[in-house]
């Protein structure tokens, strides 16, 4: 029960690393919208593995088939489903994680909770592949969103100890959001960027991993949508991201760091500028009380080193019920939250298409 | 649609802050379970107001009246209803807010949201006080949770710059969270919370308010419980914090920290102690994939700064379309983080028992 | 997890028989929407018992309390909460279920799910009074609807072998329906009536109970709500009037009796009348593929005698596993169709505002 | 939001009649279930279109393809997606139905509820196509409800006015399920059989449709499952029933008989037969108050004549706003209710397999 999510607009995702194919269908999409179907592959290349250096060499084409919900390219008030097939699948690697778990993975508890039944392949359900299918929807969610000029934009905001410049929480340029997605590596200051694409080689080189945090920004999203407590915006929006594998940390607007502030130094003030209530600084992050304002929203996303590291690492030996050591095999990306940009993205668009339908 | 959460269990909330009650529905507890009423009220006591000089000066005895679900003092399948009612109230605090909206309050969202028909006396829905029938339902969901050797337990990790000690992520001993919830100021180190009260009286001397972190730990949850995806543990846990007012970022486990890290870091070797397999670090926090590892778990709760400060503040005139200054009257804690402490044990233990059932 | 239903409108019932109060939880109404107190109760007056001869003689004044959700009467976008305390209950009368199950009466199966721990006194959770506070509900949706021009009414169609006349299914006249439900007896036809209240008073005095069949009709509403498959209004009502006791089966429109037509006569050819499409026969009763058709809807529940009947029975003493006869006590209406008429007309009611809203 | 339903076994359709494809997601199988895909292919059969005179001359090989959700043949936790090409489509037949609504079809409440951007071609998401996945969904979840020794059958109780024998509520003898169901013709009494077919002809070559109903049984459904309310067996059931289209009625036990009845006729006693509690009667259907009594569930499903008939109609030009004549083309099943009978059973396997998952 776990791969839907949604209310108005409900999403399921379906697939494992290694099966025939994944997919997601999409429930409750407003009717008459264009689906531009090269739009929404540019958005699945910046996602998809092989592209350079510094991720998987797994190789995947990552090309939707649409099977239903479009007619004449029109959403039609059908679910759509869209299906992508697995092709360079490498199984064996993967045989001795069935009974040596890896660590910081899910092998063991999901070994306990399927009762040993659960594809170890790829990581089975688990793996970051399935956010393939989770970009499809969300990019037929923006697709909807732009036209209603909400811009929805995320960049590598650390990787390490590397940070790049935060986005201006008042006065987003939403082009801006444009461009950041634009490039190969989405970064705001280049600089910072080639110094963590250098952290990520160094980890790379060594056999082992990094960290990074994803920064989303929402421009055009208007006041007044969402609900007080268990349903506000908030809690969607971090029920959704937390849904990508790897997420470890959601914060919103000032974040942790309010915790630290005085009030006189968190409250955003009120006024008026060209007859919108707007506020002057913005550590609220565009919602309070789970109802957005009409600022931007401003949220955050920590992402763990990638799980999967060459260096050889302690676990257990499950079918003998004893201590011993392992060495993974496989290919994968050094810093899982690169190609999680996009991901970021989608999910959010997700959850704000579904929470103004 | 905003006041139901859970899927086994089923938690409803009503009231507002000055409403002629507050309450809770609490729909598929295990059968045959006794609720010790003593307990839910010493529980409901450590997040009640006017106890001391830290919180605000509003009485409220908030002793909850049970209209259905217990036979005999035993859960009998049949939804629980408490209520509270409200009875210190002094609502003319609020008329002005009407038109010129508190900063970082909801006042303005709420207005557009609701269309200027929301109950803005104490906040209405959104306010604190909705906390206590989920403090409700958290103890007795607790009770039911500590039969199985599942402990709860939270303090104040930081006030404004001051921190405490941190919970032991590997070995937190069980009795320790009963020893820490049980002091009138939930700290590990007395010292750091001795400097954390003297941030806060500081701050209510200076008419301010202070943001703080609550840390919880959850001991005896066993593996295999949560799904992948979108109802993972942290989706869950994260969706129910965040109902909580005042909250701008979860984390589990290392949390944004861990974006700092190396795989080699970060990772938890797994090793045999007793025939059970642990970990000898806990960076993943008790849960990764969204399933429990067995491990103790382990999150992280940002509360901002109370928005309600005595200091003047710039704010909009809603029925003149100008900007104007405010001054906000009213009882207000300086600090919410520390009544928040057992809201957030609450909102865990719902969550797990929901997990469980 | 069986208490609460509706999607944008949320309905939360709670209470047992004879606990200390019964009561329902609203979430989702529109704003600003008036709430006249006075006519919800005379609604419930509708539905109330010991008014006549011809239903129980427990006495409730069954006048709710309102805990939250109204401001100056008004809807604020809070839960809705509403109270009726249980008073006149004589607990005594049920002792003896606890170990010998009434025949047709949730007794047993509920004895086994909740393992002896439900509320067996005057039927726990099970019990018609449950109806109340589902009363309360629907007669604020019906408030609504009416102000949207949408017409709600139900009549006793049947009682025993006893036929009222059906609904014209093709122009109803609005105003019938109130006409109709404002009768302390709920009939289109007085002389059916007569001999509906001589076959339930009969009965009745022969120590037994007689079944039933309530009607009904809306008028006004609108063309193209709802939706296909499993989320269409058929579905949603039918699960909505499922959950009324005593109802063993739902139809629309012709009905069961469909399955004996020809499509030559069942198909309702389309028309335009004053600029709107329109059938000019009403088999399909006001709904086509889960949508609504602009056509009155026109819905049937049948309900069962009376499971609680004076005459020995055959039962089984379980805690002597042996068979035992049983004569049941307490005071039970002879025909709970009678005043299952408003309870119908709020399943409708709360389930058709859900669906615009 | 139409396509998703059932709580720990969620089921999600997609496909429309003439879209590259049609399908299902199951997602919260029990893991390390074999699905025996030879006899999933048989249960497809059953409903197969193209196989005899008496339904529609399309010819679809509906063998599905599995993507996701199986290891090695057995269930591995991940959501099972299956997908059924779209072959013999014929599409020009339907393009007239878009400016002019065939009677008692979803057309035109479709059309302004999609605004006209419904896919109109072969009935399009509205279409009894819809329903070959859900009897894969249902195949699956028979498999594993067999296992547990629950058996699942229906029958064509009557067609026009010609009825079949009904199946014995109280002693129903499970082989007598699996053998009705293999027939070709699913009949108790063949000689009924043969009247029932030569109605379906009568009405076939009178360009004319005929209605009928379908009854199920379930044997071996253990006593405890279910809940009061919103949530019972029988709200359930009907909730996914009405998902089929064309039904327009649901009934369980008595029925609607049941409003007819006295309660002394009506109530079922309890006895003590080899340890059980049991029924000596079976008027309630396997179901009281929502939960399962032991005994066999019986229910019934009554479905329209086909709403497509090759006789001459009145219907609407919704292009030029005026009343016209309309003559279907196209290949229809003359009875609906005939491949219906695997199609109700599906839908009562899906439904009772979430119920005690």
């Amino acid at each position: 029960m776990s791969s839907t999510f949604g209310s108005n607009i409900k999403v399921t995702l379906f697939g494992q690393s290694h099966s025939e194919g994944i997919g997601v269908v999409i429930d409750g999409l407003p009717v008459g919208e264009t689906i531009d179907l090269d739009l929404v592959q540019l958005f699945l290349d910046r996602r998809a593995p092989g592209k350079s250096s510094l991720v998987t060499a797994r190789r995947e084409s990552d090309t939707p088939q649409i099977l239903s919900g479009l007619v004449d390219g029109k959403t039609c008030g059908a679910p759509l489903c869209a299906v992508i097939k697995n092709t360079d699948v490498r199984s064996r690697d993967y045989d001795q994680h069935l009974k040596i778990p890896r660590p910081s993975h899910a092998d063991y508890p999901a070994y306990v909770r399927y009762k040993g039944y659960n594809d170890i392949r790829g990581g089975g359900h688990f793996s970051g592949r399935l956010t393939a299918p989770l970009c499809f929807a969300g990019a037929c969610c923006m697709q909807i969103l732009n036209r209603k000029n909400i811009k929805i934009g995320a960049h590598l905001l650390s990787i390490g100890n590397v940070f790049d410049t935060k986005f201006d929480p008042v006065s987003t340029n939403p082009d801006l959001l444009d461009e950041v997605s634009a490039k190969p590596f989405p970064v705001i200051d280049d600089n910072a960027g080639k110094r963590m694409a250098s952290q990520i080689e160094q980890a790379m080189s060594a056999g082992d991993s990094v960290g990074g945090i994803v920064e989303c920004c929402v421009t055009g999203f208007p006041v007044g949508y969402g609900d007080p407590m268990f349903d506000g915006l908030e809690n969607r929006l971090a029920a959704a991201i937390f849904g990508i594998p790897g997420v470890r940390g959601v914060e919103f607007g000032a974040g942790f760091a309010a915790a630290g502030m005085l009030g006189s130094e968190h409250n955003d003030p009120w006024y008026i500028a060209s007859d919108q209530v707007v506020t002057s600084s913005n550590n609220h992050g565009g919602i309070i009380g789970g109802i957005s304002t009409g600022m931007p929203i401003i949220l955050r996303a920590a992402f763990k080193p990638t799980a999967s590291i060459a260096l050889e690492q302690q676990s257990v030996d499950l079918s003998q019920n004893k201590n011993c050591s392992l060495t993974i095999e496989g290919r994968h990306d050094p810093c899982i939250a690169v190609r999680a940009v996009p991901v970021v993205e989608a999910a959010v668009a997700i959850t704000l298409l579904d929470a103004i339908s």
